[in-house]
């Protein structure tokens, strides 16, 4: 058992393995994977998993999701704010540090369970003097603008005086590690104390002056005593810094505690920040920081109990599996409909924290089934956007709405026109330009976001006027080809970013043409059964006759002489080059060739695509066809995007090909655990936590929501799951699934009787 | 020869090895104790020896003479300003950095001659890119406001694209590396570019808003060509980063120079600081980085043309004695009247650059015989602040004008009532209640300075001002012993700091009875000669009569039945405890008893105190009492001061028992250079450094100026030494003396003909 490397209190406070991700040893090179990997966040604030006394190799990034800002930069970024994680223990002005001393042992654990992050370090200073310190941190779920540390301390082999500091560093920036990307969005507006001796450090944002107060206090007791000496506050430029210090005997335990809290303009008056920070330590001081990680633990088991997925037989991709709905399940905000979950969640400071199509494809579908609270905030979040989609579809000469590539605060595209390469040259990036199929995801998370929870009102409203406006959009942005009598999207970019831009994108053309057909049917249905709401819709019928026109006009790419579909019109005359070998993780090898030629010459793709269009929306091809196809591509898809994996895992098995779909489990499963992608130091890659969960889910466990609404379960285990079970929201229901080879049992805990389909096999739970 | 390790450039300008100092090995553990051996200063600022990319361990400081703040210390001490030394590199994003490559090879190289700190390492860095980093830095003498660094940067085996930070940092605070005793004494009021991407970083002192404006601007060059590719400039918060960017191939050399400049309130218009650093830096630029190191180095020859020792037969011994006129003279100023010289010079924090006696009795002689403009400016310094020692005086209840024991930019007493000890301890500090006999060596220095320069303007204006109120401190500050007869000084503490406090020091008394009589003379001499002078002088018949009653009657601790004087009343009656052993060093062994008994109850001494005395007052006491009185207090003195050998050193010379005086000259000449205190970190003992001269000069060469003014020359080389030659301002006079063996050459370089008596004969030097 991995709590039994910790002393009582730790020991009795985390859970079983199965729950923990254990870091075992200490080596600088890791610390940006970790920090990524043992990032904490409650969907308010998300605080990089860095170390109390700081190291060389850190980004110690803490993250409010919604407050941005530009400044030099080419699009608004969550701006880094204060590092209220410094604490930093002295003996004899020795720095008691990670990196200052031998580490004799050494153990950090991310209890998943509990969102807490433990640690235990045995350090041996120069002097030979050996310190244990163990210490739990914790950014409460239970009261989100509550963050402490707690560290126990305890000389092992000497007796003395131990200083400590208590620091908030305003002085953190963006990209601190790269010289030329570094940033700062925030200035100063306060250093002072907080109560006696606390520090607190008010920051603003550069662009848009939006404040936020981050304060602390710092508690030293032993056997519940203060024994603290003497203290002292110290403003340092934009450190603030709070003195301690205390006598501890040899093997005693001092227990120092941090409590922390932070509040923005976003939720208070700017004049009362420092206020609401004070009222809150002071309150978090008095229920004690024991009480707090109570409750904090009690929402997260609430949260398991909706989340959790048990798979017998499996221990270390289970705990992946976790690991990843983990992140995506604590960054979602089930309180705040403003924001959004970022294609790295809070965890890191690739993509600024903006939403992709990710969103909507890949994380929606958990928080639909599992959060329906979080996944209602994701879609009045695009739903405040609407009017700057709006904006952004004119300024492009669009009508409708114009869902931007990468969206922020404030919904303009943040995706940028120009970037600076490594090398310094400017760089210019058309991702924005002709990658439009976000909009279509919106419009088809509006409608999947619908299936799952059933949520009418939502949809016959605000979803009806996000659908009429995207499907105004794509009909504005297809062109007529007068020659061949259909309508084109030209100069486009699909999935697939290797060929950018291409005529007639099959994945965008199809989802635009879905687009316009569903608001069509939606429009229809209003007509019939709900007049109010069709008399209010802001539509005309030359308009609708006109959508239904050029979607049944939309030219669909098909295939030459089989049922293969070309990827884009041209795609099939591009060079053919598949690939034929795999390294030794079974992963697919990059052709020889592309060392020479340049990618989009060939038909080698970076991600699914076609496979993409099958899975969304799977009625549309017959069976023969998604073979077909799946067998194709996959030959030519060397996953050079997260997005991939996880797709081609669930497309395998619908296409009863299950041979590499528990291969490509696994890969996105240990994504980020593994670094195999070697950037997780930048963050978590949240669209494909959410495609393992759509993968187990939808892929293995077979689960599926028909177009009459019903639904399905066909389980496809790999042979070495005995069973899996997990818990979802349908509708008004809340099921327990059971699944045990190919047997299913359903269990409902919420909601009216429901019918299933069962391998096949309709069934009432009652 | 050392040079030899350097590339052509640094070759060719680098001295003989007699005047380098070298660190051979990088070892972090050394880092604060070389960042004082090769701090640079030109007077004006001093800068640490620190490392351009910054280390773990370093206590970077630039201080600014004259540049003082207390906020919440105990003392105004040197305000920390913004280190200008950042300079980064990075390939790749990787730091090119000490710390964070293999060290393939280095050396540090501070070349006393030309004062530049000159370095080369090879770094080798993670992904094995080997780059070769050569460097030299310059604080200019020839331009106060100009200081630079110029680094060669080699690509050994690689080629590409290197980008560099040049930083100017703002966030800078004093005893950075003691967590209880951290300060900040600076608020940052600009941070903006300089030029068109340069960095520029203005500063406030906290108490008394003194600005201080510091900019740099970088260029980057090949071939004389520059070879900058992009550049920009970043305000990040305190620090002010210019960021450029060049690309290299394998083996060529780019150059990097950053041209900095700093000017304060002191010398320039608060809003016309900038203007000013910016107008230095182009002039700078415009003039070039190598014309300002042979502008530099000018100014240095023509120095060491003055201060120069050069001794045959004793190679080490004669590079640690420039190693100690090197800082010192380095230090001095010959232009500004309002600075004095720290204890531990602007090397380092300890004693917050203060002026003490050590000014008046280990620095001055050196000052007034080499840089008499130096010396001069060190009495004006103490004249200038001869109101507040009036109030310091009025303040404590005694007339005249009591000079502080610790005296920063206002003359107001800045030795502390209170410090708190490492453990956090408040202590009250007695040294400014009874170390009283600073204000007799300001006496002392006016009466030295005019003895060597001759400046009888000085004396009978500002000096006798200055001497009659330090006559009048002691009149006041004795008291009558009715029962005895004669007037003590109680309740005082001598050079020997572990006696604390005592009734009548025999120094105390000795120097204020000196004090008074030399006043007395001088009126004297006034009433008969300067008739107009005396005419306005502060002083009455009645006064002048009580204080010769009192010099007359001043109790002066005799021995009891021989001659061995009493250090001070009382002193022969404690325990009797001498030195016994010597460690290999052949340093005094500090008595076992000590361990047990405090050492204020035993004879043990901490440093010089009657001898001190007899160095002083020479014509005071027979040769006999000083021989017996050597004896007896040798074996009692642990030197537990810098301030003690140098004078054993010289009075063993004196009393014609050299057994130990060459011993202690060495002891003396590598005590920071070998770190002997264990304190050199904290700053170069400035009154070693003094005294090392004065041992050299008044003691083994044998130079004193008599009563008569006749200069004398005795000469005591050490068998060791062939020849000893220097120069020498007296009067009027530059002299230059070489003597091998007893026999001594003197040269009249300027001046006119004089007197001079060598080994007791007199000889005319035309």
């Amino acid at each position: 058992m991995i709590r039994s490397r910790f002393s009582k209190p730790l020991k009795e406070l985390l859970s079983k393995d199965e729950w923990l991700i254990l870091q075992e040893n200490y080596n600088p090179a890791e610390n940006l994977t970790y920090e990524s990997l043992f990032c904490l966040t409650n969907g308010y604030l998300g605080t990089r998993g860095s170390y109390e006394e700081g190291t060389d190799k850190s980004i110690p990034c803490t993250y409010i999701n919604g407050v941005f800002d530009q400044s030099e930069t080419f699009m608004r970024e969550l701006a880094n704010m204060p590092n209220w994680l410094g604490i930093r223990l002295y003996v004899e002005k020795e720095l008691i540090g990670i990196e200052n001393c031998e580490v004799r042992e050494f153990s950090r654990v991310l209890d998943m369970k509990k969102a807490l992050l433990v640690k235990r370090m045995i350090l041996r200073d120069a002097k030979g003097r050996e310190t244990l310190i163990e210490g739990v941190r914790l950014i409460s779920r239970a009261h989100l603008h509550r963050i402490g540390i707690r560290l126990y301390v305890t000389p092992l082999n000497y007796q003395g005086l131990i200083e400590v500091e208590s620091i908030i560093d305003g002085s953190v920036i963006n990209f601190c590690d790269a010289p030329r990307f570094k940033v700062k969005h925030t200035y100063m507006t306060d250093n002072s104390a907080i109560g006696e001796t606390g520090a607190y450090v008010e920051v603003a944002t550069r662009d848009r002056h939006q404040h936020v107060g981050t304060g602390s206090i710092m508690r030293i007791e032993q056997g519940g005593n203060d024994i603290m000496k003497s203290r002292v506050f110290h403003p340092f430029g934009e450190q603030a810094v709070e003195f301690r210090d205390f006598e501890l005997e040899q093997g005693s335990t001092a227990i120092i505690t941090k409590y922390a809290s932070v509040y923005t303009e976003r939720e208070r008056q700017r004049n009362h920040l420092k206020e609401c920070v004070s009222r809150e330590i002071d309150d978090f001081i008095k229920s004690g920081f024991e009480a707090e990680i109570k409750d904090h633990t009690a929402v997260y088991a609430r949260m398991w109990e909706e989340a959790d997925i048990r798979i017998e037989g499996d221990f270390e991709l289970n705990r992946a599996i976790r690991f990843n709905i983990f992140h995506l399940m604590s960054t979602g905000s089930e309180s705040d409909d403003r924001i959004n979950v970022g294609a790295k969640l809070l965890h890191g400071e690739e993509y600024g924290g903006h939403a992709f199509w990710d969103t909507e494809l890949f994380m929606l579908p958990f928080f639909a089934h599992v959060f329906p609270r979080t996944a209602a905030n994701l879609e009045s979040y695009r739903y405040h956007l609407l009017d700057a989609a709006r904006e952004n579809a004119a300024k492009n000469g669009y009508k409708g709405a114009q869902y931007p590539w990468e969206s922020a605060d404030d919904g303009t595209e943040q995706c940028p026109a120009w970037t600076i390469e490594p090398d310094g040259t400017c760089y210019r990036c058309y991702v924005a330009d002709y990658e439009h199929h976000v909009t279509a995801a919106v419009a088809y998370g509006v409608y999947n976001y619908v299936k799952i929870t059933r949520d009418t009102k939502f949809l016959y409203g605000k979803g009806l006027e996000i659908l009429i406006e995207t499907a105004r959009f794509w009909a504005s942005r297809c062109e007529y080809n007068e020659i061949r009598e259909r309508f084109e999207i030209r100069q486009v970019t699909g999935p697939d970013e290797w060929h950018e831009p291409v005529d007639n994108n099959l994945y965008t053309n199809y989802l635009a043409k879905w687009n316009m057909r569903y608001v069509l049917e939606l429009v229809q249905y209003c007509r019939e059964n709900l007049k109010q709401i069709y008399g209010e819709l802001d539509v005309t019928e030359t308009e609708l006759a006109e959508w239904n026109c050029r979607q049944e006009h939309m030219y669909l790419p098909q295939g030459r002489d089989s049922k293969i579909l070309e990827q884009f019109e041209g795609y099939f005359k591009l060079r053919e080059v598949t690939i034929k070998a795999y390294d030794e993780n079974d992963w697919p090898i990059k052709p020889d060739i592309l060392n020479h030629l340049d990618r989009q010459q060939t038909q080698v793709i970076k991600q699914a695509d076609v496979m993409m269009l099958m899975y969304l929306l799977p009625e549309e091809f017959d069976e023969e066809t998604r073979q077909l196809n799946y067998a194709y591509y996959e030959k030519r898809t060397l996953h050079g995007s997260s997005l991939s994996p996880s797709i081609y895992s669930i497309m395998g098995l619908k296409v009863q090909d299950a041979s590499k779909a528990y291969r490509y489990l696994q890969r996105a499963a240990f994504l980020d655990l593994k670094d195999l992608q070697k950037n997780t130091r930048e963050g978590i890659h949240a669209a494909n936590a959410g495609g393992v969960w759509q993968t187990v889910i939808f892929g293995f466990a077979g689960v599926s929501v028909l177009e009459d609404g019903v639904l399905c379960i066909e389980p496809r285990l790999p042979a070495v799951w005995n069973s899996i079970s997990f818990r979802l929201h349908y509708g008004e229901a809340w099921l327990e699934i059971n699944i045990s080879g190919s047997q299913a049992r359903i269990k409902r805990l919420a909601g009216d009787e429901l019918e299933v389909r069962i391998n096949g096999k309709s069934t009432w739970i009652k």
